[in-house]
């Protein structure tokens, strides 16, 4: 599917302050960019560099009346879902890049849920089986809520008070997994159909070999979702981190479908 | 220095569980391995592999009867303590790896600490002084003591209660680094003359090019730290990970000074 | 002063629920009522009951279209600031019903600030002199701010983030007298000249056989203070606290002066 | 059935500090006070005094060698459990004192977990028979641990551990029931059968016009538990709260069945 992704970000920033900005599409086999552009302002004074992932990040300073534009044209391959029997690796098979997705993180403290998972899961066989039952566990326990949630919510929060966005299923999701001894990372995307439109968190498990994309919202079509940057938390993959204060002034995401 | 280091731990698990340990000196310029030993008993079915950052690990499963001794001579060499004028790097001169030691983690939730190190620290150069006025902060509010803490304890619970370990200085002073802009991460180390023998947790800042290693506990001298593991906080540098239940039986840990 | 207090609370409430209001203004010699009016919409079926304390509070069930209007005129004394010389209580000579504001509760986790209060303020003298000097610190650490807390912000949290609206403030104050072994509760209050208007939250120490009011945020002078209910935190000073979910509809709140 | 309870407590203090001490057996119909001795050490400075709910406490200065040694031989009255269909009463039916008990506290922060309620426990009727669907819940999903939980567990954290003791048990048992808006307290209590013997925390419920006592551990039988102190939570009914530090140097609790 061709998709024509694009976000506009403005801020206001009083006095210059250090930032990281994640915008730009992963460039990997299962999305190929066919075009993309940036466009900066003079206030946003940011480079782009790449990380060992394929994540492209734009860091240095931004000050004053700070625009960022970005399109990117990309055909995006059909995803498959995970499979049933998708094989949970055993720990002596990962590498150190993937075992860092076994440990908690900011948002998901999966060291506090191992007993829950044992009582809840252990019926499931491991891998895939198991992946999907914690996804439906989440789409049957909490409720989709707006302002219920905020930027400090961690997957704790989320599982007492039962609600959150994309952001506390994603979190949850990883944590139960990871507790699970399943390898999960946090994804910021681009996602079709997505209402309202905005940027998407969703996430990926590795099993049998290979990272595998999960949207635990349910709320955006696997082939529609363009991945942006991939990290243990919303920490690291926020499209905007700031070593201080700016002002948010707007911001549009938008996907559109360009051809099949 | 020529020091001679080396751990045993035991451990009981009744059923086979997954696990990773670092228990392996970290080979670098600094600190040169003349010899090691690694004895795993059958119970440890753990093989090595190394990570990016030069952190080598032991993973795998352990069952039964769980013995893990290692020992190393190392030479390590004399480390100067942080000049005062180590230059703060602006984030457009990081590369990705060190960008991702600004970002809060699961102990270090550096997100929520910005007004009060602006409101602290600002009078203090950016920098080497900037750490090194941390370092007096931590020095003077917080007091060392055993059994008010534990292994949930975040930053912000140590900087509420004023008193921790060496997990929680370090955790603290990781935290107010990375919210004055300053890359920090944890260090798991071999420490000489620390009383009582024990894993030992410090942190690294990231200045003027390079990595500089700081004790916030004072309780070590520098030269006598050997580097084990490097991460974002505990939750990376932890000496044993188990993705279920392992029931300690005994644990030594001991560094002795061989040469100059 | 004369003062005329006001307020009015609209909702709406798809599905009936409990419900607790604390709107009216408590009657005590320092703040004599010369009249009042209540004017409750069909949809809120609430009934008026006392606490000992002399809070008012209404308690019912709420449904449909909801709402509450209260007016008050009130004659309120000149209010004296907390000297400093106010004697610190021995526990011996308090009654139960001042001993459980020495206590912890849920936004005022006091058992937690031992250590800090015993650094920051033992220079101060027990009493009026060391409340004066926290509520110093607090005025000098804390930036008023809508929009960082919420309502399950405690006074852990604020300690940390250093900023917050007037509940922040006023947690924060009590958290922090309890620590230092002086009862303190939380007062929820009608404030003349209070920008914007609002209910306010301000606190009560128990020094020299007497309560003393303060403002953490000195935003509201004391003498246009006028006291709706008294208990340990925000939980219990709610002006509605609901069974299940109300949408907030409209709420406007004001005081004006009428004579001296 | 005849018991007698004895407590012995000793303490080091090197600098004087308030205390408040709660070991008085409460003097209530259900449990009738034969005979009791209490013995103070001169370092034990302490008063007794009543409150309304019937707890005695004991409160004052502590120094130096602490010794506190209570007996009481008290009748305990048969106790029913709670009827199934015992009513839940309608908020306008509660007075005050009892509509604090609905009230979020600092170990059981009931305002977080409407909706898990809401979820779990609505196809339940109103009343007793939603007290015995919470209380089932607790005993099939929380494993009764030692050593997971500390002085500052919340119920929260037990939800998400899933693992505690008598106190977390009471904890999560006191929150649920209160966000399900039925009043629930926290009592001490000496416990006959407890095994190790300690002091016990329990709940108690208000249906039907009454209190009702419940054991969330189902430790102890109901007709062996003589009660202590009633409170909000674990703050309230601590058996020692002191503004210091005192070193716990010996504690004995013992309760012996002396006849029918």
């Amino acid at each position: 599917m061709r998709l024509f992704a694009q976000c506009n970000l403005a801020y206001a920033v009083d006095t210059a302050v250090e930032a990281i900005a994640k915008v730009h599409v992963l460039d990997a086999p299962d999305q190929r960019i066919v075009a993309e552009t940036l466009t900066l302002s003079d206030g946003a004074r940011l480079a782009t560099v790449a990380a060992a992932d394929g994540t492209r990040l734009l860091r240095g300073e931004i000050e004053g009346a700070v625009d960022l534009a970005y399109t990117a044209l990309v055909d995006v391959a059909p995803r498959a879902p995970i499979p049933a029997d998708a094989r949970q690796h055993r720990w002596d098979e990962l590498s150190p890049d993937t075992l860092e997705y076994l440990l908690p993180s900011r948002f998901c403290p999966s060291d506090t849920f191992g007993r829950f998972v044992a009582r809840e899961f252990d019926a499931d066989a491991p891998g895939g089986a198991r992946v999907a039952a914690i996804l439906d566990w989440i789409h049957a326990s909490i409720d989709y809520l707006h302002g219920v949630s905020n930027a400090e919510t961690t997957a704790e929060r989320t599982f007492v008070d039962r609600a959150g966005v994309c952001r506390d299923f994603t979190h949850l999701g990883i944590t139960l997994c990871r507790a699970a001894g399943i390898p999960a990372r946090a994804v910021g995307a681009y996602a079709w159909r997505l209402e309202p439109a905005d940027f998407h968190a969703v996430m990926e498990v590795y099993l049998g070999g290979q990272w595998w994309l999960a949207d635990p919202t349910r709320l955006a079509p696997g082939d529609g979702l363009i991945r942006i940057a991939t990290g243990r938390d919303a920490a690291d993959i926020a499209f905007l981190t700031t070593g201080g204060g700016a002002r948010a002034i707007a911001m549009t995401v938008s996907v559109a479908k360009i051809g099949d």
